[in-house]
Order: C-alpha cells, then sequence, then structure tokens
C-alpha cells in the first residue's frame, strides 16, 4: 500500500487514500474517495465546488482516472454543474468505449449516469472572480493548481487520478492537461505513475508524466525522471523556465520522487504507514 | 522540402502541400493549405465538411498543429458549425497562452476570430447517419478515419497538423486523438513527427506519436520506431488487437516511415520532386 498527492494541502488528501487502502479498498476506489474529497473542499480554490471560475464566471472542470492492470482510463474535460468530476471521469472509464468527453457532451454523460445539476460557485469564488474582472480583462491569471493521487492497493493495483476547475479565469473552454492521459497524469501497472501540476500547457507541450513513467521504464529514480523531464521542457520550449511544472511519480515498488521548476511543490507520501509530507527541490533552487 | 499525409485518399491532400511548399510557404501553412482541402471535400466522411456526425446528428470536429522551431501548437475538440478545424486550431496557437479550446469555448472563440456558422451536415451524411440510426443505437460505428500531414519547408521547418468529424455517430462531447498533442500528433524539430490513425482511443492509452517521436530520438528508424509503438500498445493493451492503429513518421532528415495494426493503411510521400503512395506492412500480415 502506497499513495502520493500532490501540493502542500495534498497531506490531507492523501490521508483519505491512505484510509480507503487500509480499509482493503482498491486503488481506483482509494483516488475516488481521495479526489471527492478534494473536490467537496470549497476553501480550496482549484478543485470542483469553490474552485475558480473561467473568463465569465462559469466553472469547468477537467478530471481523469488511469487504471494500472488494464490500462483503462476515463476523463472530462470542461465539464459544469456537476459536483464529481473524478467520479464522471471513473464513469467514462467503465460506462463508454471513449476516453474523454468534453462539454454539453460530457454533462449530458454525467445526467444519464444519475449526477444532479450542482451549483459550483461559492459566494467567495465568485468574489475572486468578480475582483478579477473588475481590475483587468486581460490580467494575471493567478497561480495553477491541480489535485492529484497515485495509489498501490493491497493487491498491487496501480491507479491515478487528478481533478482541477483549471487555470483561474481562463478562456471559456480551455482544457488543460489533467485530462490528458500522459500528460497530467499517467501510469504503466509495469513501471508506475507519474502526476503534473502547474501550467498544464507545458505538461501537455512534452507529454510531461508519459515521459516520467518512460524514463522510469529505462530504469531511471523516480525523482531523476521527473528532474530530467523538466530539464525536456526547458530544452523543447525555453519560455518555460518563466511557468511553473510539478511533477511527482510512484515507482510500483512503491519509491515516489518529484521535481519542480519553481520552489513551492511538495508531495504528501503514504508508505503503507506514515502519511508525511516532502518538500520538492526546484530546479531553480 | 518533405510531405506525408496518410491514407490512400492523402495523396491528393500531400500534393497540395507538396505544391505549397514547392512555391515557398512555410511548412505551417502547407499543412493548413493541405488540410482545408480535406476539410473541404464533401465527398470525404471522416472531415469537415461532409464528415460524418455524432449519434445526435451533430457534426464535431477535432483539430490540431504543431510547429517544430517553437514547438508551439493549437488544438480544438468538439469543434461545431465551423468549416475549418485546422485554421481555428492554427489561431489558438497564435492568439491564446493555451493548447485546447473545446466545444461551446472553442465556438465562441471561432466567432471572435471571424469564423462564421457553417453547416458542416451534407444530405450524403445525413442519410447515413439516419442509415445508422435506424439499425440500431448502439451498432457498428464504422471505420475511424482521420486526416494528417507532416510537412518539412524549404528552410528546414517541421511542423504536423490533423483534421478529423471523429468515430462516425460517436457520442457527443467524445474527443479523440487528434487534438492531444502526443497522441494524434507529434514533433520535435530535433528528430521528427509522427501522425496517428484509427482507433483514436489506442493512440491516446500509450501517447503513440511521442513515443513514435522518442524512440526516434534513441535511433530507430521511422518505420522501426512506428512498429515498436504498436507493439508497446498490444503489450500496454491486448484488445486493441481488434482495432486499427495506423501510424506514419517523417524524420527531419526527410525519412520517412509506417507501421498498422491492420492491412489497409498507407501514406502519401513527397520527397521534394515526386509525391507517391507508400503501402504499409501491418502487424497482421
Amino acid at each position: 500500500m502506497f499513495a502520493v498527492s500532490i501540493w502542500p494541502r495534498g497531506l490531507e488528501v492523501n490521508a483519505v487514500a491512505a484510509k480507503a487502502l487500509t480499509d482493503g479498498g482498491t486503488s481506483l476506489d482509494a483516488i475516488e474517495a481521495a479526489l471527492r474529497f478534494s473536490e467537496d473542499d470549497i476553501g480550496d480554490p482549484s478543485t470542483g465546488w469553490g474552485g475558480l471560475p473561467n473568463s465569465v464566471g462559469e466553472v469547468e472542470l477537467d478530471a481523469a482516472i488511469m487504471f494500472g492492470p488494464t490500462a483503462q482510463a476515463g476523463a472530462v474535460g470542461a465539464l459544469r454543474d456537476t459536483r464529481y468530476a473524478i467520479s464522471v471521469a471513473r464513469r467514462v472509464m467503465e460506462k463508454t468505449p471513449h476516453l474523454l468527453l468534453v462539454g454539453e457532451g460530457a454533462k449530458a454523460f454525467a445526467r444519464g449516469e444519475g449526477f444532479s445539476d450542482f451549483a459550483l460557485l461559492t459566494s467567495e469564488s465568485r468574489r475572486r472572480w468578480e475582483e478579477w474582472r473588475s481590475k483587468s480583462a486581460h490580467g494575471e491569471r493567478g497561480a495553477h493548481d491541480t489535485m492529484g493521487t497515485v495509489a498501490i492497493d493491497q493487491r498491487g493495483q496501480l491507479a491515478v487520478g487528478v481533478t482541477t476547475s483549471g487555470t483561474p479565469f481562463k478562456q471559456p473552454g480551455r482544457v488543460g492537461d489533467s485530462p490528458i492521459l500522459g500528460a497530467g497524469l499517467y501510469c504503466d501497472q509495469g513501471v508506475g505513475a507519474a502526476l503534473a501540476t502547474g501550467v498544464g500547457e507545458e505538461a501537455m507541450r512534452i507529454c510531461a508524466t508519459f515521459l516520467v513513467v518512460e524514463l522510469m521504464r529505462r530504469g531511471e529514480e523516480p525523482e531523476s525522471a521527473c528532474r530530467h523531464t523538466l530539464d525536456r521542457l526547458l530544452k523543447t520550449y525555453p519560455p518555460a523556465a518563466q511557468k511553473q511544472l510539478g511533477l511527482a511519480a510512484l515507482r510500483t515498488d512503491g519509491i515516489p520522487g518529484g521535481a519542480s521548476l519553481k520552489p513551492g511543490f511538495a508531495y504528501a507520501y503514504f508508505d503503507g504507514k506514515e502519511n508525511r509530507l516532502f518538500p520538492v527541490d526546484s530546479l531553480a533552487a
């Protein structure tokens, strides 16, 4: 049993995954429970209920889940008015031949699966949107943030999931790295899994999590795989040096690692007994 | 000057790219011209005008473009009522900080950029949809198909683009591999580019075009890189053996290659003088 969740606030999220795993739940159940906990946290401006809206004041959610043993996956992009994007992503995996549903189609699918309409904007997230709008229609969009969890259950089954409301005040319809396999998340049962956070476009540009897993496949340690992936980004697209991208990985044998372009990134790691926060070295450090 | 376009009908599309390159156009211009030609072909049921609609009779387009020298890219998913998805994808690259816009947001962006409403359904594509619907709401969805082009211009600049109406009669909101960097298309100026077609979900599951480019980076020939990527898919997800996935690659030095799971795939190759069709060996052969 192992679990990794990203950012300092990932400590609480990881505790939810750890409890599910300890109780005998599958890695998929642990991830869904952990990310629903994040989506339900109205104090968290980066996922689900209370997540910051797009430029027109609509919350649009991206989420995905992938299961190692079968290489099955499901994802949603730009999903509105729905409380648990991660659960809808899981239904996409379980009930459709597709991997990604977006926009109105994703919402219609969720309704068909019994997810009811839910108002994701809170008084606080509305206030922050109005503040942003009053300052400048083209102003700073603020921090980019995602919640993601990797879990290995008692049977050794690997799974990974992510959920986000995306870049604050983003262009309507913008989809970031979170629902994209190999960008925001990836796993391979024989190797391990990886998560990305930060400016999603930079993870998408180099298939960051796929590359982390690929480097681990060739024998690199998780931390080294994350650092070398950031090196690749800087070589491929030098302007990324001005942005944040954080990567965390968990190898199938339970060894974690992480790296980020800028300081401030960290991951929570549950080793089967304890759940602790590990600050990550940034390339800028 | 080199260009590769996929499928037998790619020969005509590639000729458009070849002419643009010969006339001194950039690789981006060549790709946009070639794929607009495909989108305008109402006899082609897999792209743009005349492309087959989703299960509710709406045509939803996916397209993307990526430019080697700058590693910039743009894409649209589930875009309705718009004639040239590839041109909208190029505008996403040129005018936004984002890589992917979907659904209503993508359509609103296109309208803001001056793309007017356009009825994509033709009498023939409507007839085929009604025929499909009358047979079974859950019946065979038919062949999966995408048009894609890689080009290297007179200055040696690499670019790649894809456009598709997606799996015929797909679930509304389904986005396939085409607008996903590393799945439907990828390029790296120092290495080469790759294109995918077939069941998009299988390209997404293993970041197929990113992996092709990654294998070429490590010295594999384009054809071998394509074959080994298909091997990886079959190892990762054995049910893919029942599906079609076709891959084509063009190395920066102008050497092409391809491979597919099932017979019938081919690519057109323009070597700077001649434009010819090359059948591809399938793993099933």
